[in-house]
């Protein structure tokens, strides 16, 4: 039987790029078998020819996307280039052209996603992207096929590596914020310019992508809170650990019965929970469903080969439906419109930590205001003095967003409170 | 537009089955946008049909594998009865007569998996067993599909929740293996005949579907090592965590150069491993490739609707490819044929813990005896003294199982030996 070839275009030779050229290398004996047919990598798409001259045959490199786009041998386009254009256009004019598309972007898939998902439906083509939500870990087809028999509640994770990394290193040698990013700069890990991770944007668009598909309802990364790390201490990890948590770095995505909440700050989760042994750059999703209970999925969040393990696959279920002509079998899966919430009407337990004035009856003031803003206690220590000066750290129970920043609002203007420190939310044991 | 009702048959009405009856009932809204078409349950296969008369409507129920059989209009067949016969010839007759077919039956799948796979395909049916696997965790299908790119080398596994339940038990409450197991069937975790979890026989069935589908390797259970808990003390446990550890029921599948390695057995993992945060009835899947590096797969590995989930799962997914008329595409794998190797030619670390007597020159003795025999000591922990018997732990270096059967034997004829008291393989972190 005389085996097929699918002819692959790669746009953008960063990491990732190069992660699946290496991948495909490896894997050229065995994609047939897998696939029934044979995979090549035919064009690559990058801006300086000469920098890649080395690893890719020359006749293979473009610089233009024409060349790309006018070829109709070419049946898979993989876009790793990032960034919104020209991606979105590339991936569009691939899928008009009846091109299947497996992309990483998750900057593209969480805001236009559903414009270009839309697009690849209408050509019964494949558009995939596992790789763009928390690297190698296969997350969303198992939510989109293993898992379809769930009503799916809550999506928690810890889906930046740049940012877990950090808070590990605070965590497990006492560092401060700006020292253990100074470290994940010279690993690597963090960028140049680090604010996309350590603000939770990038986990911030992940959150809408795995929203999206958990309640089958079109999020959008302009409808997640963010809230970053950089103000997290040392002292806030070591006050953690007294209250039995560590803090992280979660995005939280849950259905309420009013609507979606998704979120992404700093949190403190109790230290048996499976997200809290997640450490250094690893990622994971943790998952609730009616059915299925709790799961979790754990791994590489990042980097060369791990994310090209996912794009890898993605190609290899494309190649599969091809062979099959099924392309197309699962498309976007939004039929449905909840309402996503405004952070101020979400709820949260909150830890928080402060400076005032050591005297008497100053904590019966204090759990007076909080009592009159319908905040309760859960606990309160009250450790350091210095002085006249006194820290407490109080945990609340269950409160809704605006009424804690309410009773904050009051306790701040409060002569006897020297300082609010810190406010970090809490996420209990169920 | 018309929705197509593809009508399913239900074989057994069990703690499965009635999962899988509820999680349907649950959907029924949800399943058209999902998968296109109607789902609906049309005839359950019992023995007792008056049994379930309150929660069946009377016509579904049949106690005839022939009303279902030759039933035309039933598009897929749920097995769900467990054993190998009927099971084996009702699922190769549905197969045959082109009924897709999802089951959760791990015993078959090991044993004769292989035949049903080929006739499935033969076909060009669907037949999926995500639920023979860990449950409700997705693991089959992310193997298949997302993970397909990779060259995997290890799969490492908690496969078992009663035995990790009763493990948990002895480690967080110092009980010993007897009092744990009393718990585990009172609770129902265990069955009355405990004998295939607590031997390591049901993880061994699980072990040899994944060591296939990882190694595209035809493994049956009669390839597996063995090993149950039941010889596993408090004291062990003691003495792992002195050592850093916890033990585990691991089920544990490595390709190496040689051949394949499959074996169920209590094995010490170091404390900061994701396996070892895995408690009480939790599974967890640990697999490694060369592409995607470690990864982890979590949740409920048993349960009503934890499994009725992985089930039906695979319902929506096998109702997908029927409205794409791509069934059978995804079936067996197992398009190598490396050998699996023999116990006694792997290699292994491993704990002994054994009561020598007490006098000077016996430990130079021991190492002596251990290095004449290629077997390395990492670490030697002399401990508790009773009157002439002192009690001693060693940890080996990595050894071949012959070699270190060869040196215990030699060992335990020694007068100067009391008791050989505990043998626990261990996994280092690499």
């Amino acid at each position: 039987m005389e085996v097929k070839v699918k002819k692959i275009a790669l746009l953008g030779m960063g990491t990732v790029g190069s992660g699946v050229y290496e991948i495909i290398k490896r894997q050229k004996q065995e994609l047939p078998a897998k696939t029934g047919c044979m995979l090549e990598i035919d064009k690559v798409l990058v801006r300086n020819k000469a920098k890649y001259a080395s690893v890719v045959p020359e006749e293979k490199l473009t610089n233009h996307w024409e060349d790309i786009i006018n070829d109709d041998s070419i049946d898979i386009v993989v876009e790793v280039m990032g960034g919104i254009e020209p991606a979105f256009t590339y991936i569009k004019e691939a899928l008009t052209k009846g091109k299947h598309v497996v992309t990483a972007n998750k900057d593209l898939m969480a805001t236009r996603g559903h414009e270009l998902l839309e697009v690849a439906s209408a050509h019964d083509c494949d558009l995939l992207f596992e790789a763009a939500v928390a690297g190698g870990i296969p997350i969303i087809r198992p939510m989109k096929q293993c898992l379809a028999g769930n009503n799916i509640t809550e999506v928690m994770g810890i889906i930046n590596g740049t940012t877990n990394f950090i808070l590990t290193k605070m965590t497990e040698e006492g560092m401060e914020f700006k020292e253990a990013l100074q470290i994940a700069t010279d690993l690597g890990y963090a960028e140049a310019d680090p604010t996309a991770d350590i603000e939770g944007y990038d986990a911030g668009r992940k959150l809408a992508i795995l929203a999206s598909i958990a309640f089958h309802t079109q999020v959008t990364f302009d409808d997640v809170y963010t809230e970053g790390i950089s103000k997290i201490t040392s002292k806030d990890i070591v006050y953690a650990h007294e209250l039995g948590c560590e803090i992280k770095l979660l995005g939280i995505a849950k259905l309420e019965e009013d609507g979606i909440e998704v979120k992404v700050h700093p949190t403190m989760i109790p230290k048996d929970h499976p997200l809290a042994m997640v450490k250094d750059s690893f990622n994971a999703v943790y998952i609730h469903g009616d059915a299925v209970d709790d799961a979790m999925f754990y791994g590489r969040g990042a980097g060369s080969l791990p994310t090209g393990s996912a794009i890898v696959g993605d190609i290899i279920d494309i190649a599969r439906d091809t062979q099959f002509r099924c392309t197309g079998r699962i498309g976007c899966t939004c039929y449905k419109q909840i309402p996503v919430k405004h952070m101020q009407d979400t709820h949260s337990s909150y830890y928080i930590r402060m400076k005032l004035v050591d005297r008497a009856g100053t904590l019966a003031t204090l759990a007076g205001v909080f009592g009159e803003n319908q905040v309760s206690i859960s606990k309160l220590l009250q450790t350091d003095k210095e002085g006249d000066t006194a820290e407490v750290v109080i945990v609340t129970y269950d409160v809704k967003e605006n009424q804690f920043a309410k009773a904050i609002d009051t306790i701040s203007s409060m002569p006897m409170i020297k300082e609010i420190s810190s406010v970090i939310r809490v996420v209990h044991e169920e």
